[in-house]
């Protein structure tokens, strides 16, 4: 747990170590919680599939933001295991689905779970998730008391509109093969698609939890924006030139996928109307009908015009933004460790290379 | 509304009158709900594809059966109104999934959502619904208080849990590939797959918002159990012998779908080995796969041993210790409108021809 103090700027492994004990905490809450056998033969495949997500190492980005911000504003960050291991269920059951949407074929490393038992269990686990998560707030009740936890559901609420709104859009853009995005259209879809479940909720429960005023907890949406669209960007830049050991999903996916990445706005935006037409010709067709040279090729076009590193930039520039309101807009609160951890933290995750 | 009294028995007017006039007070809670306009083009969509299911019109049998409890118990049905518009939603967000999940073509007359808007949209908008569904339970905090709300919602969670265990074991006969299901493994999944969200839930919601003691909200597990399969089989039983124009649904679907069904048991108890394994080779194929006349084949088979019949006496048999229980069980309670409503509904439902 952080601690108060003047101690020296948090390192790497500082950060590796507290994601670990934050991982470890979240984990036995989330395994305490789902269930593990039962003796009926196919119900107790279900709760074996509804481990699997679970199971595959996860960052624990979204849990380390929620119980970091409980402690900035003085909170117990035991209280938030709870809404924190929920915060986990949320980005599993929304993995499944999402990744039965794109036609995904890995996830941290692992075969999706529709590649290894079909569209139609796969959605119904994907949903057996999706109940657990509002069971585990539910849980809230106990552990925080009924204003607390209505609140938190409340939360939970919001965020669940956004994410399903960002997802249809991005799904519409595949469905009508659109490709004229400009930078607007992707910020939007980013911030409903993933900044909302990945940093805006996270801190914002975490806040509650610990106390915050209403006005400190809504510093967080604005915040929150610029944090999960630098995650976004950092992830789409790993996608890209990562390595499958470490990123755990196939190296150019989203090029396989067709996926609309600021990196592919920006590749539109300066290369000539021929290489534009090429590119949208094979990011349009199905994944199966592309060939790994035609991957290649687009892939060399985002080198050749710095699309990566004109990416890469923005999300430099959208942690700055974030990382500055944060010391700006709770100056007033204690130099405490999680506040020290929680900057060290976010630089972490869009500096990092896995 | 029900009133007390002894007035002559309900007739088929009374209960359709009575299934309108509920449909009505749901439906407006529901649209009133429901967003119905954005802005955004594609968010715009979205919300319209979130309006097809509810939009078709359903029969209403779970509110109804919620509001009526309530009344039974002297409560007053427009504070369940809402936990009945929520149970209105879950059905549409599971229909939804379900549909894609069994590859079906038709829901109430109309193609199913993933046949309009392909699979990955139909997902998201079943997710979309489902969030909609906690936020409309979220919202009894209002109507009912947080300790009524709260024990809502944990009998959502434990319906939740059931389905999704039920989906899996259907879902598991069909990827299996298996065949050799017996009366009790065809109760076990039926139970869990439809009693619970059809009956019992509906039931027990309502008595608790009506003001029931924890032992008569518990009559409702056995009683629905009954009434919930027998609503199974009598749907089952429409699905081969009813008329599209009044059923919604393609005629013999579900032997195109290869759907498990207590009249299937029941042929495969009674027919030839050489028979069981002609109409497995039908059933076992992809429905692309069956032709017409092999459809009726089966269709065929299952007249010829009265399988049809069995399933309907089993239907009928279930809904009299249903309606004894109900009876029994709850003799001290005024014999007033709702009672006498309740029991005509029961009937109506299980000897319907639509």
């Amino acid at each position: 747990m952080p601690k108060s103090g003047s101690e020296p700027a948090p390192t790497k492994e500082h950060i590796t170590a507290y994601l670990k004990e934050v991982k470890t905490k979240v984990d036995a809450c989330i395994f305490d919680f789902l269930p593990t056998s039962h003796e009926d033969q196919d119900v107790n495949e279900l709760y074996q599939m509804m481990l699997d997500y679970p199971r595959r190492a996860g960052k624990g980005l979204r849990p380390a933001l929620c119980l970091l911000i409980c402690e900035v504003f003085g909170g117990d960050a035991e209280r938030a295991v709870n809404t924190a291991a929920a915060l986990e269920l949320l980005q599993n059951w929304l993995l499944i689905h999402d990744d039965i949407e794109d036609g995904s074929e890995l996830r941290r490393g692992d075969p999706c779970l529709h590649q290894k038992h079909g569209i139609p269990m796969a959605i119904n686990v994907g949903d057996a998730l999706h109940c657990k998560m509002w069971e585990m707030l539910h849980r809230n009740n106990d552990i925080l008391g009924h204003q607390l936890a209505f609140q938190i559901l409340s939360e939970f609420i919001q965020l669940s509109n956004q994410v399903v709104e960002g997802q249809h859009i991005e799904l519409s853009w595949v469905r009508n093969n659109r490709w004229n995005i400009n930078e607007k259209d992707y910020w939007t879809m980013c911030i409903q698609k993933t900044a909302w479940y990945t940093c805006i909720t996270p801190c914002r429960v975490g806040a509650i939890i610990g106390g915050a005023s209403t006005e400190e907890v809504d510093v967080f949406i604005e915040l929150g924006k610029s944090l999960g669209v630098a995650f976004q960007i950092q992830d789409d830049v790993l996608n890209l030139i990562g390595d499958v050991g470490n990123y755990g999903k196939e190296i150019a996916g989203d090029i396989s996928e067709g996926k609309r990445t600021l990196v592919l706005i920006h590749l539109f935006n300066v290369c000539t109307p021929k290489e534009a037409q090429s590119v949208i010709d094979i990011m349009a067709r199905p994944r199966t009908e592309k060939t790994e040279a035609e991957i290649q090729s687009v892939l060399q076009l985002m080198h050749k015009y710095n699309s990566i590193q004109y990416a890469q930039k923005c999300s430099i520039e959208l942690l700055q933004e974030a990382s500055e309101q944060f010391t700006h807009k709770f100056a007033h609160l204690p130099n405490n460790r999680a506040k020290q951890l929680f900057l060290s933290l976010i630089h972490f995750f869009v500096e990092r290379e896995y």
